[in-house]
């Protein structure tokens, strides 16, 4: 009837008139400055979709270029022995560190040469320190006179060629680090030392600065650091994210991460940092990012490096490998010299990274932690799945190809009438056989040389297994994550 | 009556108790931020008893030492052809301003003998730039981090130091001299872009290092510059003032000049500098000062002066003559090399007017205008006077020695029976005779060179001079200050 | 007869008389003056067993480390444009090169590190550049007053140091490189402008110097340079070298090159260095060496190489079978930077021919020449052969692991019961099959990528052949080497 | 008669040929290197005429500009506490003398300025430093490659620039000083472990410079330094002053000093220095110089040299007076700016010394020394004379204006007919009245202050005296020199 065509319509507009108005909620719906609103935004899925990141730090700190990127810092607070010695003999007694700004050249400096680079490692996304603990901003802070790359050094904005080289030259994301701490700005360590009752640091520099660059350079991270000496609350970190999250030019798009005051690491946020190069092993049910660098012991270039200080191509996927599988993201650093150039072995590092990603990044970007991490027999093999249409593929990752011409994996559960299996980067399918009591045994090809697909790790692809529960229940991990008093200096590393 | 003495009693106490109420009020009264408030404070009497000041330019601009303390100003804004070839020849094509700050060594300033070489002079106070418009100020300020004398340069508090060793070594009066505006400072040219609607640059920079120099460094004068781009209402100059003038360390001794906003020089303030290197030549009723130099053409150190671009001491003592007479003070400034040596020239210039002042001082210090300045008839003589305990004493000071043995003044009034005539420098007096139509002619003793007391200038002391009147109704002066846009550069100095 | 028994004892003695007395004549025969004499001397054998050295190009030229080593030539001489242009960015107008000695500052330089590194990559001697053609020695010459590396820059005597290191930590020999000319020693350029009719140059600098290495370093090898723009005449080097071979201390055991005056490259002296990067291809028969460096485009290090610009293993390890092959050594050059840091790329590169040394060393050290070079079918292997106690091996090296599974070589003459087929690095025999019309086919193993014995080139090892001569008579190599008038700049090289 | 007459003239032709060939004789005789031959060769009167002359020490010294010239010696050699010091303050570890040579910048050096400067004193001759004891040349010498003016600092041929600038726009002399020694010369410090049995210094360094600047710089005076510590058979000095006088192409009019070995200084050459400072207060028969400095201290520029470092123009014109007076010339010394500046102070001593010349001179150019140097009874009068056409004047300079009106002389014998006083500067006679015992008393005018002609000391022209002998034999100075070991610094100067 025609009242009931009537209603139907008038239910249809109702049903609109409802939609648009949940819509219009959902859309006035803001952030609140409290953890517990920030912590309910999801994750925007690019991030964990691109598994690789580069990390760059550079600064005045690659002028000396000596020990570490926390130069001033262990100069004149830690009083470390080896740097005092540099400086008392390779410089004169009132050098400053201020003196070596003039130095820091970048006349070789190219940012689409860096975007070329970063690109062909694989990264699909990088992280550039635009202000370190010295305080020296890369770009033309309003609030660092005299003390940036416009007005001292490379008279260059940094930060801005850098993102307009990544934006217009490849599809990376572009994201920005940021120091809140300046170990020596003189308003911060007067708050300090007013044990933080005073915030004249945070108005006149550390909040100032945040909206600057998030206005100026529209990051899609903002990776925040140098925060742990105070509380969120001091530093305003809530508020700050509430905008960013609710009214920046970024809002919808943009990722943060945990660094925004005492306590917070690990627990809040947007990914998780926790500690410098975190890589805890398992799964950790909070998306996270394993932030870490070529040169085992600096983020910042170090002109004494020696070949046995960089990761070797073996380290770097093994850590890769480990980080994805276990739900990270990878933030691998490099430390350009102060004139611009990337240090060759980086360069071979990342091209590296680039040859194994081109043959094996389908098992990597858009994967998923599977049921099982590390194989439950074999050590050497590291999982990662991904579903596609209802269709899931588990990847096998094994950082060692067997000598006896065979692999056993434990933890999948094939089925002879549908498992198939391939090795990626190898034209045809892998012969295999169940294994007892479970899993199954690959078969390896005999291959030249020349016909293994790549070195360093090489990938399984699993398809058609039986799906699977954990017989246990998830474990949450539980991390302890004890934050180094100076969380980048000389990290206690072993890779053996 | 009993009721009536109680009553005078009761009076009197009354009359007390209103009078301590109205010193109360009095006492409790605060200067307004208001001009009118401000300009009705009475200037401390030692300000204008001292006569002669010491002004100091030093900064970064000390480094290039080349056309003058606006090098900076005049190579990037102005772009003097001269200026950027200097900088063509000498400096790579990407040498930055602040680069220059990393030479600015200081390793030969020691404040002491800077102290003892000013007191030399018979000056009774210093004014030092503790930050000229180029923004580097010379003590370490908590709002200019990196870009101060302790965090590059000499590393050193020159500020500090130097008000120690004048307070401690010597009894003159210690100033500052402070820049309100920064030339390059991003956030000024952003206040300056939106046409001073915003007041960041003011907030962030200007007023908390005003409040800090004088809460830190206590200074009896406080020497404002670069203000005449804005206005007093931006630089919230008044409000500072009022605080100055009612709550500050410095509230009952402190002078302050006229720079406080556009339009206020030479209306508003404690005395007036007017122009840089003022002298009107006439009587100028309010107290004011000649703020001028050795180098003809700059306050900050010349490396390439020659001879003849300083004052000779005949033009130093007619300035200065010229300027007390007027009721001016002079400061006089020198411009200290980077190392913190101050050219021997001006230590010579210094020294000499220091021996000048040994002989002649009692014709300046603490004496006031005289009815006339300049002689009516003798153009090379202007005068000064002093009471004491209701006795004037005149001082007829002569530029030249007239060749003829007699110096005729045409415009005090001697008695025969009461005006003694004495020499300066030289004992017994002096015998003269009255002139026709008016005056009197003295007659000069014949000396040989070691008998002349001194150079330069000689005073004539008239006591017992009958008191006159001006014949005409004082004139005020009308001055009309064209400020030039940039006062400190290339005045257009004749001193033929 | 007793007479004649006296008469055969007799003519013993008589005989032995003679021959000591012939022996005497030897070893008191020296070297003339002439080519004649000088060729006539046998190649210490040291020098040809050893096939790798390291050269090392160090300098003043390694401040800017721009361009090439050329550097100064380049900038004003040749005008280079990219030169040029470097200087006017990069410098202030009136920079010389002589103000970039100030910045050689060696503070990371360790000879026994350098000593260990150049050990581990299996080489047997280093060439030290003791001073190139910019004149500055890297010793404390007394001929070269302020313009030496104890003098200005380093304040070391590197040459001393690093011989010291070299003699006490390895068992490498220890050679000097030194330039005869000086681009713009004025002594040079005034004989040159004399049409080489003076020879003041070499009176005062060249001869002086050479006695002065020799004397104070010793070295096992002398190798010259810069001689190409006069005759040997003029250079007296025929004289030198006389001494060298008659009276220095290391007559004995040294060993010379061959650039000594114009038109003596490839013809006289100890072995042929003919061009930089000679490596002809085929068999030389005089004893040669191939002189080239891991950065394709330089000998001194170049801050802004990238990693294209080096050769990767594969071009190395092509270049040193190649030339070893045909009878030359391996000189391969890297350039530290100023600082005295080696490029870790280079240091890499180095461990990694030291890896394959440690493999494959037994067919490179103290081999010769074999029948053939290069595989008369198989373009990809070159070989070499060693005869120990009369028993010959001959040593096949592949360039590639053909992925047939077998290894075809047409130029060995096998026996089927005597002939023995191992791969270096490889534990047991390999099973071989003769080859029509020639040669043999080897039966390559079935190896997982950890099992297969290194990279880059494998060597077969074919003990038992049958000795073979060629069939047509040895061809002299026709080599007409245009030597490039500054053969040290933007070599045409092409590695594809 | 006829016959005597021819005679006559024969004769006259005999003896014109004679002395004809005499005179060619005499021109082809050459000097001798003996010093009893070079002694023998008269000094060229323009010399003695001349009286005033520029000394000018510019080096790599005037960089670090402290302490003295001698630097470099009293931080390595000596060691002089204060200089290290310096050194370990302001200067890194590894610092060496050499690196100050790049900023020897002489940016503002104009030869025609300091042409004009030198000759606006007085001076009519000037000796300029090619060559100090450091080494460093000031012009490209063929011989310091790398270490001279034109390799590194100014880039200039400072020599020759200054050359022409004397020549083209002064009609002064031009000279040149240059040192024998080099401190730090490796071949010097051979030669001197030699215990100078070798040469190699003099015959690789000093003796083709001596050769090359001559030729080179055509200097008329030749004022050689830094010969003392050894012979002048090791310098081969009479070889190199024998060709000087004979054959180089100064020979008719070149001047030198006595500084050519131990032992010499005083004793041969051509005029005597003896020490520096030389200033003995009575007549030496022998020409001499005294070499002194406004700078009481040193002969480079000080940086931090005060005020009262400097000779006043009251010490100046003493010891001024006082050297002409005894037969002496004065040479005196500036210390130009490494930058090419005059410091202002010396350029007011030297414009002041020429304002005392133009009133003065006639007293001092081509005067000779008097019967008496200083007068018998008044000490403050030093004399002078002056005989044109054979009539002689006396000149009685008084360093004081005696302040009783009447100035006594005791060593002139005046007559009341003839003798006429006269003052220079001032116009008319002044009266004299002859005094007992002895001597005259002149009445002195009274003058004004702007009469006085002129400050220091004043000329008092003597005509019409009675020609007198001593009455004692002539006194030969009896001086004993006492060299010091390093005759430059902090030379015991006492000026009271």
């Amino acid at each position: 009837m025609a009242t009931e065509a009537l209603s139907n319509s008038k239910i249809k507009i109702y049903v609109l008139m409802v939609l648009i108005f949940l819509m219009y909620l959902a859309s006035a719906e803001k952030y609140e400055p409290t953890w517990e609103s920030i912590d309910s935004r999801p994750l925007p899925s690019w991030y964990d979709e691109s598994k690789l990141g580069i990390f760059v730090h550079w600064g005045v700190f690659s002028v000396p270029s000596y020990g570490s990127e926390w130069f001033w810092h262990n100069w004149k607070i830690s009083k470390v022995a080896g740097i005092e010695l540099f400086m008392l003999d390779n410089y004169k007694p009132d050098f400053t560190y201020a003196d070596f700004a003039k130095d820091y050249s970048a006349e070789f400096f190219s940012a689409d040469e860096w975007a070329r680079l970063f690109k062909s490692s694989g990264a699909r996304y990088i992280v550039f320190v635009s202000k370190h603990h010295e305080g020296y901003s890369n770009y033309p802070s309003k609030y660092a006179f005299s003390w940036n790359s416009v007005d001292v050094g490379p008279q260059r904005d940094i930060v801005g060629e850098l993102a307009d080289a990544v934006r217009s030259g490849t599809d990376m994301h572009f994201g920005l680090y940021h120091s809140q701490y300046e170990w020596f700005n003189p308003l911060w360590l007067q708050d300090k030392a007013d044990n933080f009752t005073t915030q004249d640091f945070v108005k006149f520099k550390t909040l100032p600065e945040w909206y600057e660059i998030v206005n100026k350079y529209k990051p899609d991270i903002v990776w925040s650091d140098g925060d742990w000496e105070a509380t969120d609350e001091y530093w305003q970190a809530k508020e700050f994210i509430a905008w960013l999250y609710n009214d920046s030019p970024v809002k919808d798009k943009v990722v943060i991460n945990d660094r925004w005051g005492y306590g917070i690491g690990c627990q809040h946020g947007g990914f998780y940092t926790c500690g410098d190069r975190y890589n805890p092993g398992h799964l950790v049910t909070h998306k996270w990012e394993n932030a870490m660098t070529i040169d085992k012991y600096s983020w910042g270039y170090r002109r004494n490096a020696r070949l046995s200080d960089y990761l070797s191509m073996d380290q770097l996927i093994e850590t890769f490998v480990k980080t994805v599988s276990c739900g990270g993201n990878m933030l691998l650093n490099v430390g350009p010299r102060s004139d611009g150039i990337i240090d060759p072995l980086m360069q071979e590092r990342l091209q590296q990274m680039g040859q194994w990603m081109n043959r094996n990044g389908e098992a990597i970007y858009g994967t998923r932690p599977w049921t099982y991490q590390n194989d439950t027999v074999n050590p050497n093999v590291w999982y990662t799945n991904k579903t596609t249409n209802g269709v899931t593929v588990v990847y096998a990752i094994s950082l060692v190809w067997p000598s006896n011409g065979s692999l056993y994996l434990a933890s999948p559960f094939p089925s002879v009438s549908t498992t198939v299996v391939s090795l990626l980067g190898y034209d045809g399918k892998l012969s295999w056989t169940p294994a007892k009591p479970k899993g199954l045994t690959i078969t390896l090809p005999k291959l030249a040389p020349s016909e293994i697909p790549g070195q360093w790790a090489w990938v399984f692809k699993l398809e058609g297994l039986i799906k699977q529960k954990r017989k246990s229940p998830f474990q949450m991990p539980k991390f302890n994550v004890n934050k180094p008093a100076h969380p980048h200096y000389w990290p206690d590393v072993s890779y053996n």
